[in-house]
């Protein structure tokens, strides 16, 4: 069996996770900057189909007008010539000093204004390199004190913020749709919308509703402890998976991006089942970091491990699903069960009210004796996942 | 200054938190059971004016039809006589072993229906005896493994439960509001619904979403590591700060319902100075476990304890506010200004991108160099919380 | 591959794993009590070598004498017939609401002196039962509050008790060494050496440290968010990893007690690599919990997944270091540099510093570009592990 | 009452915590460098004692001999002039990309002797100033995989390093004594010797362990979910307390370095009460950063309040101590029970056995229904911290 990456696989990855250099808080970098044509035309050597970016990765912050333009020739250039595409791009509100508060919701309104136009000026760069995702993750939006941040103003001038871009897109004709992407804390003590869950409920208030979903990233969730493949289903169920952010955690630490696989690789087989079976169609997007241990032979290592991961375990996931002997096991399991509405067609609260197996006459010791048989069909799981 | 609380207060007490008898995973009981009566004629002493219970806390499962009557006489003959209330009320789906898979969305269908029923049960009594609000807290509603529940056909279920049990409130004319309980994990391996935001954005596809909001408790929110006053601002910017379930908790560990105060004392601090000057006029509701290392004194101490660190935290919250150094110093930190709406009355996108001195000639490096005097101000809440 | 355990692998259970019945903080029991007898005849039969016990396990707390005696007949009956040994013992010191403080450390004298005197019966039990390791758990040592509990004082305590112990066991010429098991929490809110560090180091204090060691949890170590391989690593290096806990823990939550695989898989991995290279010859015994879904035969099917799991890994480990590909990787990632000595054998501090190379002349820049390859060498072990 | 410092009280701060510019994994430096003579003679002013440094914050990394001597001149003509002393240094070992892999532990060769060489030229300047304490911080002592570090020869080339320095400082004579810092992770995955007690326990392997204490830091034992004051009991028990790094921390999550106080309130309370009743005489030593949101007024306003809560807490527990209620609620709960040894003067285990009172004939019912009352003497530590 090979593993090797083709572009109808779908992978993507940032500039600014290949060309990390290596920074972290207590070290200087280890690597010199990547240029951006040579990620990606190394990435689409690897197999990958598409780039990402945030605006500084491609032109430094401090640019001229015409130094921009000739980096955007220079890409766009590097991706005709490998075919590569850009499904997204972001904004970066969190690096240079100016968002040391926030962006969208920094306490400095001029700050606010400055950041708006800093993602309308990209957004239209992603517009006419055909993205069809805008990613916004909003580090800096947060606080390590209690009085620094009035969360309820804070997310109306989210709202505001988000409001806003949803008119200028829509206005502009643009096929952009936002993904939110959550994050618990890091760089901030806290950070607003710190999970998928918050996300989703945030962006249900906001007055285009249907222009914004989430793009979860996998280390995120679990820096919360929380069940990455769980949140990612409720974002599917929710209609609202539009992008995600795949790489390794090991726990609740600071933020990690090992390479995807490396890490909760368990949780990783369910993701990759779930995305497999669930109807999921955007890109498998990589936010990683290759380790600072690493010279640039191994950050293509480390890229490349990536999508050979991903191509393991779906090989594997498809092979669990179509096991006969799984499929019985989930039969015993009752998970046919649980996909079959709880009550009848049409039933009411009075006919199930009036139902007496349903309680007068349910033999509740019977049921309570029923082994679920979930440690047999787990480790069928596990047998698939080691390749026994 | 004196800490005693009175009915005005509104403080409230499961019959669970004080009649905890001390089981825990590792050891036997070590308190004999109390008589809810007991409870509410001690509550009521203590300067509390509610209660709260699950249909098991009053009424043994097991108990006939006319034991379960003269349970609930008695009860109600003891709210009469204390002049308590009953706002809350909830149901238990959680201790017998026929949900050890789940209640809404067990895998077994009949337990499925069992646990409607047995709600609706507890809601007519809870609708009989004044609730105002019906807590649902999901405890079993999760997994430990990937295969034994498929998440989206959960959630399903899980809508069809409360869309039904919305139409029955609804057509009995009850003038109960469901509030929904997050906790990530404990007892199951991962919870449904695991924090604020996903039960949040959960009942945005409920069909009464109107009927629907949350009941977060301290413990739960902080058993993922976050920031519980945020969570509490997301819910009430929602509009879905429905109650709340006060207690402590000493960082991501098992769920330890520590008195209030104990634990996290400045989240606590935050968590009163939000709740008092946001408009939440819900019972203060206690959801604590007195230490299984005390006996009954020890339990009375302990819930009196809870009462009194609410007391205490809202003087010294009230303090914090009224102080003049300290509004002096909010305006410092620009919490002024992130009351400001970003743009002006009536802006468009297309006003925002003509205003020069929001982006060309907005000075980055001068507004960088502002420092946002966060440790001054974060430090006089020190000061007020501490009483110097 | 055949992945059957036979008693050469040195699998052992305790007693009260297969024969949890379910109870959890939030539920009852969802299975009968487990007679110890079929628990060692089913254990024999999937294989495993060896069954261990806390007292309580065997014989009821109230038992009185001749109950006890009678209970001891029946399981050494079992043991000959089944051939299946005890290698180790240990104490229930915290199901019965007299530790609900403590044993060795209880505030109170008596209950310490009570808890000496029930585990000295035990230790008795112990060597006549042939065991060589007894262990400490001190599940209950601990406190849930600032002031409740002097640790200075508890500790002197400690060491007063397993001083004790060992002038016991030396006198009376057993040939049993102690093995303390460290945990973070839960039961209590914090617990008295709660890693493997602190038990190590506090041994160290003892009058008799040669016969003390510990007992490492796979998931105890996790609960604090620490690599459980690295601690049974450092253990191994001061020579005291004298029996271990096999078992599963996804991450920082309540003690899961999942079976041997489940949680972090890649850690399971590198800890039977360790264990199989390392030299460790004692029981590879699990200390897990059959999730309360589960009826009896749910039982034995996570007890064989167990041993199923360490089989595979202890191949799939085996093949890793077989391969010449992933030796030249460890060269390349001079793993063979790092067991050599940084000095030249005999060089003192004066030599070292008149060797100009490791310093002045140093080429800090050229070091500092080397890559470590570690991503292409973890990259080839996740291959291994995954059977590809 | 007044909380102004006095060099009495033995403050004293590192140079890279007031001189932190603010860089973090996300974004650039806010803040200016800050001239360490500047910094001497700013804390100086707001009362501080000491202060400390890695050698690269006196001296910077590229630093020609004749530049070094200069810097070094300056620095202790501050001294001198504000009266400010060194109670302790340490080496940077981990923001050169030199020691990306570690420096006593890396895989190469020539990294450990350079790092060793760069050790000894600060002790050496350490001892000039007049240091008693050198600390060691092996932040980049780990790994993020597997199979990137052996820890058993991890550990022997620690143990050669130290063995080697102490061989150093002893046939210098210099009176330095080493302190040994863990922590759990960040910047590596996993870090050798993660929390107190492991570190305790590797230095009694070594040659001269009693030049080995440790330096625990606030934050990086709460990292690991852990309770602070205990581990420093636990050192203090141990005789290996040398020094310690004071800062607050919110919970399991990145490194946050907040202000003391900030954090963990109630563990600081602790904290302080532990420090000041246990005789620990060294160094109140901050080890903090200002926020990155901070300009240099915030900064010095976050120094201060480091001093200022230190100094309300220690005002806080010595009324706690002091409070003759207290002192009843202690004996209620029997701490001086718990001071009492278990065993009588003398006694055996053989007259342990040989009393009844102590097993057969004690009360096991009436001993565990006796309450702890720890839920009371816990509300007064409340009260007391909170000035009630």
């Amino acid at each position: 069996m090979s593993y090797e990456p083709v572009p109808e696989d779908k992978f993507s990855f940032g500039l600014w996770t290949v060309g990390w250099q290596g920074r972290d808080p207590f070290g200087d970098a280890t690597r010199a900057p990547l240029d951006p044509v040579e990620a990606v035309n190394r990435l689409a050597e690897l197999g990958a189909y598409g780039v990402t970016f945030h605006d500084d990765d491609l032109i430094p912050f401090e640019a001229t007008r015409a130094e921009r333009d000739a980096h955007i020739k220079r890409f766009r250039q590097a991706l005709e010539t490998t075919g590569m595409t850009v499904p997204m791009a972001t904004t970066n509100l969190f690096t240079h000093p100016v968002f040391k508060d926030g962006a969208f919701t920094a306490n400095d309104r001029d700050v606010r204004r400055y950041a708006l136009r800093k993602t309308m000026r990209n957004i239209d760069l992603a517009a006419e390199l055909g993205a069809s995702t805008y990613v916004a993750w909003g580090g800096r939006e947060g606080a390590e004190s209690g009085a620094a941040k009035d969360i309820r103003a804070a997310l109306d001038r989210m709202k505001e913020a988000f409001d806003l871009l949803a008119q200028y897109v829509t206005e502009q004709g643009y096929g952009l749709r936002f993904a939110i992407e959550p994050k618990p804390n890091e760089p901030r003590g806290d950070i607003l919308l710190p999970t998928v869950g918050h996300a989703l409920a945030f962006l249900e208030r906001l007055e285009r509703p249907e222009l914004f979903g989430v793009n979860p990233e996998v280390g995120h969730e679990q820096m919360a402890g929380l069940n990455y493949p769980h949140a990612i289903a409720q974002a599917m169920w929710a209609g609202k998976l539009f992008h995600l952010d795949l790489n390794g955690q090991s726990g609740i630490k600071y933020d990690q991006d090992l390479r995807f696989g490396a890490g909760d690789l368990r949780a990783a087989f369910w993701l990759v089942d779930l995305l497999e079976r669930g109807g999921y169609e955007g890109p498998r997007h990589f936010d990683f970091k290759p380790p600072r241990t690493e010279d640039t032979a191994g950050v293509w290592a480390s890229a490349a491990g990536c999508m050979r991961n991903y191509l393991i375990l779906r090989e594997r996931a498809a092979a669990f699903r179509a096991d006969p002997a799984v499929q019985e096991a989930l039969r015993h399991s009752r998970l046919d069960e649980l996909s079959r509405p709880t009550l009848e067609p049409g039933e009411t609260a009075g006919a199930l009210l009036a139902d007496r197996t349903a309680f007068e006459d349910f033999d509740v010791t019977a049921a309570a004796g029923r082994g679920m048989a979930f440690e047999h069909l787990d480790q069928l799981a596990m047998d698939h996942l080691l390749g026994v």
